[in-house]
């Protein structure tokens, strides 16, 4: 067993595939970029990875007018469920349920946490504060004491001094749908509303451990290609990436294809990019 | 139906799998650069294929006294089977069959040979023909006007111009595994026989006809990640490739953490690759 030094930030770039239903900006195979940070428990990390977030966005020329990135915290809901005395082992249940707020109606979402054990004051508990779009009112309701509160205020504050808090917004009601992440979640989407999540990430501090191995607090996001495409084509923004070409070599007549063969090499060796043409008149 | 004009040239490095024994440089797993040139029916094509693999060992320090490339031509196979007579259908099968030579047995493959119909004169002449490995010998057998020696004789002659003459060598035992080739057939090895091919390809003007197009000249070859860093780990040329960091960021108490946030943002805005670190002591 190789061990690594921590804090660990990494990327990949990595063809993926689903078995889903597909819709606009849902394919069967797409490309996913995925970054991560490993040992780093504050919420300095998630300020890290969702500047990089708005680092690309920026440089694909996309404005905080155009997309938001909506953040809360998984100890949100903790919080609700501690007041109503849920037991612990409700709580990922009720997160993969209550993601499905705004794609199934509200009485929906109440039925299917009635139905896991949830008394009635705690699922209109949930529903209150999942509703909740500012942090005061947050704070009012949970108390100051509140691990999400001071996680989520320590991250405005950070996103003020890299200089990307018009980007966030609290939005109790995000919790993603994956069962695994246990702090702060967060999703980019477009402000105009006809998109899916561009991308979507969180802390993850006990998602190790189930393949085996020690917990290590961590973070990351997921970032298709899928949604961000279509974002660009509608914002007129896709680039055009031409292809990047130095050098045409061409020989006139079929005597010159060895002495053209040569020049292209030479080039080559020099690191230029070079495309040999033949059967082309020279009008062309 | 998109039509694309030609010739065509195209890369692809994509994660590939396969699901076979595996071996060294064999793995389930494994990333393969990929090119092909649509619409050219003619050597020059496979030419500039070469090239490009040339170039690939030159830039990783791999010279052409560690690597080769053998090569031949499917139409000399073709032209054996002229020879005796032998029924085109039976051409990919013996191609496949004789793929093997070095694997199996002489007495295996002259069993293989037999067990599909040809004579065993046929199967003489055959393998007489494919341990070849000097063109001149190929030009007597065969004779000149066969469109395998044109082909083979053109294709070193650009090798020459293009300056990579001592990297390739006739070998006509190369046929290549796979059914669909039809013309040039190429792979690279050590020199030393140790490893299994390090990349190869060829022409297949058949194949896009039994995809239900038309059919298109076309010659690529596949180049997988594992048996070149065999190569590389071997010869001590595996590049150490160091993480890229422009700025470390590094606030040297929690009161500067706001500051070193605005820092590390701005050096990343001017596209500067920025770590900020956290939790360190001024000595390290």
């Amino acid at each position: 067993r190789k061990s690594v030094s921590l804090p660990l930030k990494w990327f990949t770039i990595g063809q993926c595939w689903r078995y889903e239903r597909m819709t606009r900006g849902r394919r069967r195979e797409h490309y996913q970029w995925n970054m991560d940070i490993f040992g780093m428990p504050k919420v300095r990390a998630e300020a890290e990875l969702i500047q990089a977030i708005v680092l690309l966005f920026e440089r694909l020329g996309i404005t905080s007018s155009d997309v938001g990135i909506r953040l809360s915290s998984r100890k949100v809901l903790q919080a609700v469920l501690d007041m109503y005395s849920v037991p612990q082992h409700l709580f990922t249940q009720v997160c993969v349920i209550v993601d499905k707020l705004g794609k199934l109606s509200r009485e929906e979402i109440e039925k299917e946490l009635i139905s896991t054990g949830l008394s009635s004051e705690a699922v209109q508990g949930i529903i209150e504060v999942l509703s909740l779009k500012s942090l005061s009112k947050l704070e009012e309701v949970l108390g100051s004491g509140v691990e999400a509160v001071a996680d989520l205020k320590k991250l405005f504050s950070l996103a003020e001094q890299y200089g990307y808090a018009d980007w966030i917004c609290f939005d109790a009601s995000v919790v993603r749908g994956l069962a695994y992440y246990t702090g702060i979640v967060f999703e980019a989407f477009d402000r105009e509303g006809e998109l899916r999540a561009i991308c979507g990430g969180g802390r993850y501090d006990r998602l190790l451990s189930t393949f085996g191995t020690e917990d290590v607090p961590a973070c990351g996001f997921g970032f298709g290609d899928a949604v961000i495409v279509e974002l660009l084509k509608e914002k007129g923004l896709l680039p055009d990436l031409p292809r990047q070409i130095d050098d045409i070599v061409f020989p006139l007549d079929e005597e010159l294809e060895g002495p053209a063969s040569s020049v292209a090499s030479s080039l080559r060796k020099k690191g230029r990019s070079v495309d040999l043409v033949e059967d082309k008149r020279l009008k062309w």
